[in-house]
């Protein structure tokens, strides 16, 4: 099976983590089968943790994860944060492929995006 | 004329700032000349403010400004320190049109550029 992991910075507003879950809820039904399984997990601040919500995917039966950063710069908690917390679990489980992909700022249709809600003020 | 006004948190790291400041490049180059004037400000850590960013569009000759934050999740910054930012600005120039539209993560597409980064790993 494999799984498809939202990582967000996590806030002390219950409603901002509650964005993001419901954003991973939005982009499973988005991918229609393509994952067994949407899921997020936090930084800080929220739970499940970033090796708890892969633990969780591993014991659900993920043997491949992506895990997507839901961030707009490439600063520490990118560079350094992520991939730290992303090596503990490998460390864990070798078996498992787990494949971090780029951040969402980093995405060319970032602009396009931009565009079309200021065109919409 | 008029302008648009990308505002982002701003960062320690020049580099973060650096990117905002070329995105906004990228959404003047996107837009082709829809903006006399496609510009980026910060709340904090980085300059232009948000104020000085408007002033600086004003002084430029921009009497319509659009300001779209480059935020995730609608927190304090979105719903109380920008648009308080931004008040200050309407108040010293009553006639220059500044509309505040909504943030990056409130945008139906984020949905489908997270689909595709995912498929990219």
């Amino acid at each position: 099976m494999n799984s498809l992991l939202l990582v967000a910075h996590g806030s002390r507003r219950a409603a901002s983590n509650d964005e993001v879950r419901e954003l991973a809820s939005q982009l499973e039904a988005h991918t229609n089968g393509t994952y067994g399984q949407v899921a997020s997990a936090f930084l800080e601040l929220a739970e499940p943790s970033i090796p708890d919500g892969l633990r969780q995917a591993i014991h659900a039966g993920a043997r491949e994860i992506t895990v997507l950063p839901y961030f707009l710069s490439a600063g520490r908690h990118v560079v350094v944060d992520i991939p730290g917390e992303v090596d503990v679990v490998r460390a864990e489980y070798p078996n498992v492929d787990i494949t971090l992909v780029n951040y969402l700022g980093a995405s060319a249709g970032i602009v396009e995006l931009l565009a079309t809600l200021a065109g919409q003020g």
